[in-house]
C-alpha cells in the first residue's frame, strides 16, 4: 500500500484515454477538460486509487514507470527515439550490465537513457553531442530519472573521432553516421556492435555500403514497422486508423 | 589480441552467407560446402583473423555475442521468440537490473535467456513451465550462457496460480494467456506490467477483452513486422525477397 | 489544343499540393489561400495552361480524369472504396466489357461508378441498396460520369435475395456479407467470383468460414496496405509521414 | 449446365491446394500425388462435377477465368506483374473500354493481356519490346487468351521514341523507364497518365526527380504490401506464414 509522497511524479489517467505525468506539489493544479485537480492533494495518497476532479470526474492515481518518465518528464527539443527501434538496437548489441557504449548525438537523451539503464550499474554510456545546449538539456533529463551516474556526456563532435576503446557497441542517431564508420571501427572491441538509425533509405544505403568497405561484417539493414490493433467486444479487432508510421531504418553491424 | 581457448564457442564466418557456431575442440571437423574445418586448429588463434578449410577457403574466427549463443547454441523443441518482439517487451516491460519477472512457459528458454540478461545480476526470473522435459531443456540452454543464477526453473502449471508476489512484469508465451491474468494480476505489484505473445488474432482479442474485464490498465495490441533490405552498390536498395514474416502479437497491461 | 467549354469540370493545380475540383461557370468563384479565381473565366481557355488568383499566383488549368471525378465530384455519406482495393477486386474478379455483376451495397456509388466503367459498354451492374436516400445520392452520382446506363439500382435488401442469375461477380461492401452467401452461390454462375470487403478481422473471419461452408473454392483472405512514398533531390527517399492506413481485409472465392 | 468441349482449358482442383490447369485432349494424362487422370475423359463432362484420377481421389472440375489463363497457361521467360500492382495501375491510369495505351517491355505479356482485356474491344495497346523472342512469346500468349487483336506487338527499342500520340497513358516494366519521359510526355495526351513498376528504391528515386523535371504533375511513388490471411474454425485467424513479398514501387504522374 504504497502512499504518494510529496515531489513524486503521478501519473493520472481516466480509464480511458487521457492520461498526465504531474509532480504531487502543493499550490500546484492540472487543468482538464475533465476539470481542475489539486496536485498538493496527492499526497499521501495510495497508489492505484482515485481522485476526483471539482468537477467529481474521477483520475486513477498511478506509479509512472521508466517509459512514461522518459516520454513523459523530458523537456525534448528533438526527434526521439521510440520502443520499438530502442528494444531492437538494445537486443542486436548484446548489451547488458556492465558493458560501455559510445553514443551520438546525444539529443533530448532518450536513447542514452534507455542504454544507461540497460547498462546499469556497472556499465557506462559515453554519449557526444557537438551542440552545447543539448549536453545541458539531457543532463537534465537523465537526473530525472537518476541516470546521471551511468553516462559520460561529452560536447565533442564524434565525425572528429571517439576517444574510448574496446567499446561494446556504439549508437549513432545522426544525420551522417557513416562519416562515424572508421572511428567506430577503432573503437570498438572485436566482436563489437555498430548500430545507426537513419530516417531515409539513401542515408541507410550510404552507411551500409561504407560499413562493408571498412571491413566490418554482418550488414543488415531493417526497418521495424509498429501496427496498434483496436480490439472491442462490440466492434471486434482492427488495425488503429492512425496507421503504421515510419520512424526510420536501423543498420547494424559487427566488428570482425 | 584475444586468442580462442579450448572449448571456447567460435564463429566461422566466410564473409557472406555462411557461418556456423563451433566449439574450438580437438578431434571435431566442421564440414561445410567450402571444405572441412580442423576444429582443434582454432586453439590459440586470434579472435579476428581467418582459418582455412582443406580446400583453401577461408573463413573469420569470431567471437560470438549474446545473441549468437542463444540463438546458435540452445537447442529448441518449440517455436521460439525473435530479437524484434523480445526487445520491445522488455522496454514496455520497463524492467532492468534488479527487477523480479514472472515468465510462462520456459519452453526452450530463449525468452528467459534475454530476461535473465536484462534483470542481472540482482533480478530474478521464475519460469513456469508444465512440461518437465522443456525445463531440463531450458536448464541446459541457460547454463551454456551462464544464466543459471538468475534463473528459478518451475515445473508447474501456471494458470493453477503464481506464486510469487510483488513482480515487476508477467511474460507469457503460451497458447492460452488469458487464464493467467487473474493470477496475474494478484502476483503484480502496483503499476506491474502485462505482457503476453501469441500468434493469432483471436488469442489477442481474447486476452485484451478478459485484461480490460479484469481491470487492467493501458491495455495495448501491437504487431512488430520486421523488413529486411538488400543494399547493394551495384543493384540498389530494395526489400529483401523474403519478405515480412508474421510471427505474432504482443499484448501488454499494467496493473493499477 | 482542347478549351476548355462552359460547364465543363476542370482542375485547378497550384503545382504542389492544393487541387481543386470546380466547373467552368460564370458568376462562380473559388476561394483558396492564394487568391481567388472567377470561375467563369476558365471558359476557352486551353487546357494545360494556367489561370491567375487576384493575387497573381497561377494554378494550372487541367482536365480531370475518372479518378478525379469519382473521388472530387461524388457526394459522399459513407465510407468509400480505394484505389487499391478497388483495382484488386475487379483482377480478382475477372470481369470486363461485358460483364454482368451484382454490388451491394450501393452507397456513395464509388465502387458501382468503377464497376460499371469495367464493365461498359456490354455489362450491365445490379447494384442493391436498402437504403432509399444512397439509391438517390447514387443515381445522382452516376450521371455526373455519365455511367447511367450502365448500372440498374434496386432500392432492396440483398440479404432477402439476389434476382439475377448466371451473374459474373458479386461485390458486397456491407457489414455483413455472410448473409448474403446463400444467395450468392445461387446466383452466380460456375467458375463466378465472389468478393466480399469489411473492415475488421471478425468480419473476415466470418466471411470466410462461411464461404467454404456453403462449398465455394479458393476461399482467400487478403490485406493490402498501400505505402507512399516521398521522393526529394534534397532530402532523399523516405515512406510518407501520413503513415499506412487501415482500409480493410478482401475475401474472395469462387463458385464451383 | 456447360459441358467440356475437346480442346478446353480446364482446371482441375483437389479442394484444397493444389489446382492445374489442363487441357481436355484425348491420349494425354495429368500426373499427380493423388494419381493419374485421363485428359480425355474431360470431354463432355458437366462443369462444377468432379473426376476420379485412377486412385480413386477426386478432383472437381472447373471453368478457369482469365486470371488462372494469365498465370497457369502463358510461358513466362520474365518476371511478371501480379494482380495487386496491375489492378492499382490500371485504376490509376484511368483507362477503360477504348483506351490507348502504350506499354514497354512487353516480356512474357502478362501486364499487355490485362491492359488489352481493360481496352478491349474498342481500345488498343501498343506494346514495346526490343528482345525479339519475347515478342514472339507473346504472340502466343496472347492468342492463347483470343487478345491478339487488341495488340500491337512492335519490335522496337520504346527509348529511342514513341511512334503513337495522343496517347492515354503509358505503362513501363522495364529496367529504366526514366529514359522514356520526354517521349512520353510527347506522346502522351493532355492529362494522360504514366505509369512505371520498379523493383527498387534507386529506380524509383530517379524516375520520380526526372518526372518532375520534365514537368509532369502528381508524381506519385507507392508501395502495395499484399498480406495474405489464415482463417481456420480450429485455429482462428492469423497472417500466412509466407509473409509479405516485395514486388516493386509504383510511380505514377499526370502530363498537364
Amino acid at each position: 500500500m504504497e502512499k504518494v509522497k510529496e515531489g513524486d511524479h503521478v501519473l493520472l489517467y481516466d480509464g480511458r484515454k487521457r492520461k498526465f505525468l504531474v509532480k504531487a506539489e502543493y499550490g500546484r493544479q492540472l487543468h482538464t477538460d475533465k476539470g481542475i485537480i489539486e496536485l498538493g492533494e496527492l499526497v499521501n495518497r495510495i497508489y492505484g486509487t482515485k481522485i476526483k476532479t471539482h468537477l467529481g470526474k474521477e483520475f486513477y492515481i498511478l506509479k509512472p514507470n521508466f517509459e512514461d518518465l522518459v516520454y513523459g518528464l523530458f523537456e525534448r527539443k528533438t526527434q526521439v527515439l521510440y520502443p520499438k527501434d530502442i528494444g531492437y538496437m538494445i537486443v542486436k548489441a548484446a548489451i547488458s550490465n556492465g558493458s560501455r557504449v559510445v553514443e551520438a548525438g546525444t539529443g533530448s537523451g532518450v536513447l542514452t537513457a534507455f542504454l544507461a539503464r540497460a547498462v546499469a550499474p556497472d556499465g557506462k554510456v559515453y554519449s557526444y553531442e557537438v551542440r552545447e545546449e543539448y549536453i545541458e538539456l539531457a543532463k537534465r533529463n537523465l537526473a530525472r530519472v537518476g541516470l546521471s551516474e551511468s553516462v559520460v556526456l561529452k560536447n565533442k563532435d564524434v565525425t572528429k573521432g571517439i576517444e574510448e576503446v574496446e567499446i561494446d557497441a556504439v549508437f549513432l542517431d545522426m544525420p551522417n553516421p557513416w562519416e562515424v564508420i572508421p572511428s567506430a571501427f577503432h573503437s570498438l572491441k572485436h566482436g563489437g556492435v555498430f548500430l545507426a538509425f537513419v530516417p531515409t533509405v539513401n542515408q541507410m544505403e550510404k552507411t551500409a555500403i561504407r560499413l562493408r568497405e571498412e571491413g566490418f561484417h554482418f550488414v543488415e539493414c531493417v526497418e521495424l514497422m509498429l501496427r496498434n490493433y483496436r480490439v472491442s467486444v462490440i466492434e471486434g479487432v482492427r488495425p488503429s486508423t492512425l496507421g503504421i508510421r515510419h520512424t526510420g531504418y536501423i543498420i547494424s553491424a559487427r566488428k570482425p
